[in-house]
């Protein structure tokens, strides 16, 4: 299944997204199934089971997968069956990022071996994490804002998950079953303003830096993290390439070592690191500037395009 | 105003805490207000003035806060006139930190000038920051787990700001207006394991190690956090002592800096650093161990006091 969060007339929802580009709207999927079996009480079962926002539907795991499973194929066999829109086209919404308010975000840096050999170094015993805040997060509709802050505007591709269930000293072997599903990011960040000291917050969690979507494929439908492709390109122009299965700490691992540290939530998510290729690093050196489009291609998942936009101060 | 959050028979919820150590329902204390004034709605008027939560009700601002001291005023003078329990004593209720799920935790390395100078560096031209996730916020009457993931438990004695309103591109001279006010913290730091790499957080947001209270004091009532002395002890031997006037990067300075950055939000919290005198710098070094009690007092604040407990893997 395709997860999407979808913006329309001020509301902000989850919905079901199809090859056809049609988006069942998941919550009221589920009351009109409720409806039509004569329930009563059918808007409080289904905001109990099948909440409006992501972070409260993955609280529900395969429970409630499963129920919006049956409650999407009940919407598109009885479109007109509910009182309000059940199915809309794309392009009648606007996608959101799937997550919208992460409780944490935690990235890992330096996870590819090819680029890790490229530039002479060691394999690093321990993944390096950092943060970023739920105030970077934008959607795959939205540009990337550039603020005056810095002239140095970068791109890092980045194969993403999203935890489905509370997660405390998980093992490898069970790993995988706490992840609800996968998307695309970029760690967009400011290099210059990372590099001002040791510690990479200030130039990672700049407002607007953390793109993310279009869409969260579940774990039922992407079951093998490994192996896909990762693509990043500029206007065009390939920038980074690379494949899941290069990375020095995969998914399994970064689940039992994170786990083993915190307690991972319901909506938390993990940017597993950025491979060869980001502009700071290529000679010479190139940033993003005003109109650049930057999209991120992901095996299995599909791509993540945004527009980088000037900003004005404080907006 | 000293605000508490504190919980009891299941409910966790917000109050004024008195010298008499007597603690005020905030939210009932309205709801009381509100009904001996005869108004309709009165639960639902109190849930959007006066919330039960301590992130909900600082988006309220000063509008909310001068609700609340005349809803206090009110049941402090007519105890017995609601149906449930305007005013407890402290012991028959826990004390939880004040922000129980700040959505960002934002903590200020090397900003003391008489520890850097010991240590014979410049000033440096930036702060460091860094980030702990809501996890890690444990309360004054919670003890400190320590996980069996490594030998090297160590303090850090904080003075911390809470963000009061939205705050984008605020200048020093506007910057203790966005302030809501101020608490105490402990940056309880696994050392081994946040110098694994340079990148601090795997160390600093390890479940329970971030001990937050007793309670929030109101900007209004500590209107200048300059000239605070700051001192931490463990089991009554001074470790750590110092004063707010030493920061390098003061509050207004900080709130300038990150908002320039990112967007505060009501609740966020921010830890302003730690001096001299932690555990791994000392000679030789000395590293907490179960058993042993923490205590940080702040001027105009109190004190934070939490006994290390060695925890099973997993708990």
């Amino acid at each position: 299944m395709k997860l999407v969060t979808f913006s329309r007339e001020g509301f902000t929802r989850i919905g079901a997204i199809y090859p056809n580009k049609e988006i069942v709207d998941l919550n009221y999927a589920y009351q009109a199934l409720l409806e039509s079996e004569g329930k009563l009480r059918s808007e409080q079962i289904a905001e109990a089971y099948v909440p409006s926002t992501m972070e409260a539907f993955l609280q529900g795991g395969n429970e409630s997968l499963s129920i919006a499973r049956k409650a999407a194929d009940y919407a598109l066999n009885n479109r007109d069956s509910f009182k309000r829109t059940l199915v809309h086209a794309v392009e009648n919404v606007k996608l959101e990022a799937p997550v919208q308010k992460p409780g944490k975000i935690i990235c890992v840096g330096h996870n590819y071996r090819e680029h890790i050999a490229e530039m002479g170094r060691e394999l690093p015993p321990f993944p390096v994490v950092f943060a970023k805040f739920a105030n970077a997060v934008i959607g795959p509709q939205d540009d990337i804002p550039f603020f005056p802050i810095s002239e140095q505007l970068d791109y890092e591709a980045e194969f993403a998950f999203v935890v489905g269930q509370r997660a405390r000293n998980v093992s490898q072997d069970d790993a995988l079953n706490y992840v609800a599903g996968y998307t695309i990011a970029n760690d967009v960040t400011y290099r210059d303003i990372q590099r001002r000291t040791l510690e990479w917050l200030q130039g990672k969690t700049v407002e607007g830096s953390a793109p993310m979507g279009p869409w969260l494929v579940t774990s039922d439908e992407l079951s093998d993290p490994s192996g896909l492709n990762v693509r990043l390109t500029v206007n065009g122009e390939e920038r980074q390439k690379t494949n899941t299965s290069n990375f020095v700490f995969d998914v399994k691992y970064l689940v039992e070592f994170l786990s083993n540290l915190m307690t991972l939530e319901p909506g938390d998510i993990v940017l597993t690191g950025t491979p060869g290729g980001v502009g700071v690093a290529r000679d010479p050196q190139v940033f993003l500037k005003d109109g650049d489009v930057v999209k991120i291609e992901i095996d299995k998942i599909g791509y993540l395009e945004n527009r980088v936009k000037r900003a004005g101060e404080g907006k």
